[in-house]
């Protein structure tokens, strides 16, 4: 085991040496004021195993805010509360087009593609809301995922939280869209509120990756341990953030990849290896479709160092 | 073993039976004439496990001609000759609409989304024509699920090929459109002569659940058997299949299925536990994305009995 | 010329008489609270002829808030002001789409199709807003109204205003998409203010046959009279009312009336015949595609009656 | 009258004076072969009057082929023989997307929004054909433009016929979707065969301002002339030619020109103003949306001067 952890350990090195010796980066998201001033050149990895133990490499230990990468946890929270009632209001098919696209609201009434595109997890944190009070419900949410990592230290940083409310245009414009549509129960500012505070989650990479756990335990912190989210669940969790967590790159993804993961416009993305890891990885500069360009070549370097895909 | 393949019979007469006693089945695919004639109480089920043993239940012996699951077996043959060139034709992403769908081609330039829907698959066939003339095409399609199935008695019913080529006005129009674009090299006539016939090989489940070892033995027809497709080729085939496989369902069938799979409008249904068995199952009613009804239920059935997932 | 006004006020009567007589009458717009309370009974026609005179029939002089009609007015004020650079925020062709659609937006980059769709509408109004605070310029508005209609007596409905405001989330999406593409400048709730309450602005037929008569008498308040607006750009308006003045119902209005019109969703319609007559008709049910139903019926019924028509 | 001519003869040398100067021509259609070699530099333009008279300048007596504005005759033509049942297979609607786009029927079942845009007009041949064998309908197609040009040396230009059937895979595209659809009712390559060969009817400008005098004089060949169409079917296709008779660019041409007026892709355009006169210019260079860019700079000076339009 001990020389398993240290091959490990060599692979991230290597894929942390390969990422900063990239020229090509990818452009970090110049939209939130906060996240633009983050450093390309930054990058991080952190793999929790099934023992539990935590290692990483570069940037690993470097906080940032979780944004998209929230949205599983609040499906999460929210499937455990209200269970498939949810789907009624959101779908589970992958979009075919951006992350913040509108048409698809109105070819189909409302009821958004899935609930990592932003019209989506605008709905599951509304639903979520149904059961709590704005502030109740960011309560919930930090301490939902402080259970997952096992760190009551897990903040939300109220900086990022309030330039993205000030320059949201594009999610103003998708809740209202929602509201007229009957897809949005509590006002507009209520829900919008929640929902850029939950992105503004922040961890570092060890942190989310621990957080991660369930996703790869069959819905445990690890075998044997505490089962936070039903197997049946995580498992089918696992199956959205394969068909969806990448926007419209999930199925490029899945293909050089080949994991279940979601992507964050900080860089961040959380995947999963069933039985076996919770993989994060950090790295500003984003691809045309808004997920960690750098990020996604170090998955891809380690995932096929160490053999792993759900595929085989 | 003996008991656990008991037990994996007795799961497939059951999830048959299920599936007998249903009744909302769907509806048979109307616009092809000789699928039409389809007797929409038919259900079977195979499953070829790691050992080279094939078992069934219920109209698992009957043939049907496998419809755009031949789209798998061409992608395989086409990466083989063209290896990543073929990407500059055809992307690899979900494409929100329906398998015959013709906005995503005006859209993006004539590419289509991915090589399982209609679009896709004839820019495929159209590739493998750069290398064969038709007729040899074919005859390397069938040769190639022969080597696979393990089966030299697999055959294409022209009869079928047929009725498609007079009626298929739609693909006509994919296939032209494509041409106008730029990505078809060969006469439309050519091309979807060699499609409809791909589309036309016949095979019961049994033989389906061994043309499609490859995706759950890493490129074998089992451990420790031939190399037919390499490992990596063939994960990346299972991933196309799990976020595009069921079209506009794609989403949902990973959701509650969890497996890599390929629905063909015949109703057939193939379907990969990595490193456990290979499935086939058929009913011909359709949902409305064109998926068989009662398989998806007996896949459902029998991966959760079984516990069968790629998410765990 | 006594008798040809005989005859008009003839073949008015006759137009209101077959109105009530309709028995499909289409459905009053449900979404603004009080425009849902209008009777789908009531019908009126007025018309001003080039010798100052109006004549009507039926509830021609009953008030209504002209809601779209609007458009008409704010972008002849807004080309007065800002002249030809308003349409680089705005196109001029018509939108194939509904009066709310979000959808054109999305493909060309915030840009709206044209002034007569919201999402154009609020961006003549904001840019009206470059020039006046939102106070002065709804006193803008409305003076520039009375002094085409000749009649100070024209209010804005502050209640139908506030109705409006506090169920329009399809309005304020597009506000914020048009924000988040750069092509709102002022604050979404100053811009959308001035919106609402100039849709708000109240007439009786009579009073908007009068307001429209620089769109018949090339930007005159009728032959040799006082010049409202120059009369290339009255033509200008009136070419834009004919392609694009009834949203995706313009082309069949065309077709069936022959004339540049605009309709609004109270049901009133305003329409011009060059050089001989200005027409206003209400009656609130609608089709659709959110035009008056028997509105349009009266105006096809008069303009067949006196070969009033643009094309010949 | 006479110096009437004479001051028009003057503007219309000033307009092709004018044209020839002019840096930006816009391109030449590059994908019929036949069109591309088509010099850029030609500009001409004719005007017919109501007494009979064509006089023109430039080019205005080089045959081209009438391309898209041959949409307008087979229009007048189907109408005459089937009426309004027309109006079930293509709607009167602008399209808001490009003259061959395929989209908007997928949305809207195989039902082409107008006559003008290329899946309409291949609508109208189709619906030609229920009455005539393809032969016959070419012969009634010429010989019924024959009848309103009245000059039967009008012919088709065999060559240009062939060399758009050859490469022409985007209407094929279209043709086998509406065939799809239900839609087409004659073997595609009849349907085709007729309409490439009616767009391949050629006039010089002097003879398509004459085909064009019914538009102009409510279905006369000029006042107290024989009748071709009826008055009231030649204003409304006056109607459709002005929302929909130049593409995604009608209702610019609306704006600038302010008349009915059809374009074609060889650079004619087809213009009436009603009581006045019949025009034809020709410019082979298009404009983004596929216009005669030059062509309406000729049409909006010689409106501009000679104050014709139909919004006053």
């Amino acid at each position: 085991m001990q020389s398993d952890q240290q091959k490990l350990q060599a692979i991230l090195d290597q894929a942390v040496d390969h990422a900063r010796a990239s020229t090509e980066r990818g452009r970090v998201a110049h939209y939130i004021p906060e996240l633009a001033k983050a450093d390309p050149q930054k990058a991080g990895i952190a793999v929790t195993l099934d023992n539990g133990e935590t290692i990483g490499a570069g940037d690993w230990q470097q906080p940032n805010t979780i944004q998209s990468i929230s949205k599983v946890f609040t499906l999460a929270l929210c499937l455990g509360t209200l269970g498939d009632n949810l789907w009624r209001r959101v779908g589970r098919e992958p979009s075919g087009s951006a992350f913040d696209s509108i048409l698809q609201l109105e070819h189909e009434n409302g009821i958004p593609r899935n609930p990592f595109v932003n019209a989506g997890a605008i709905v599951v944190t509304d639903a979520i809301l149904a059961t709590y009070q704005p502030k109740e419900a960011l309560g919930e949410i930090v301490r939902f995922v402080q259970g997952l990592t096992g760190d009551d230290q897990i903040f939300i940083d109220g900086r990022v939280a309030q330039s993205e409310e000030e320059t949201g245009h594009r999610n103003r414009a998708l809740a209202h869209y929602l509201a007229s549509c009957g897809n949005l129960y509590n006002p507009v500012a209520h829900t919008l509120g929640v929902y850029y505070n939950q992105c503004a989650l922040t961890m570092d990479c060890a942190q989310l990756s621990r957080a991660g756990r369930f996703l790869a335990f069959a819905g445990t912190l690890g075998p044997n341990r505490q089962q936070m989210v039903s197997m049946k669940r995580a498992r089918r969790i696992a199956a959205i953030m394969l068909t969806c967590g990448h926007y419209d790159g999930s199925g490029d993804f899945a293909y050089r990849v080949g994991l279940p993961a979601k992507s964050g416009v900080s860089g961040m993305i959380l995947a999963a290896v069933p039985g076996i890891a919770s993989i994060a990885v950090w790295s500003p500069g984003l691809d045309r479709n808004g997920n960690s360009h750098i990020g996604t070549q170090m998955l891809e370097y380690v995932t096929n160092e160490m053999d792993w895909t759900v595929f085989s």
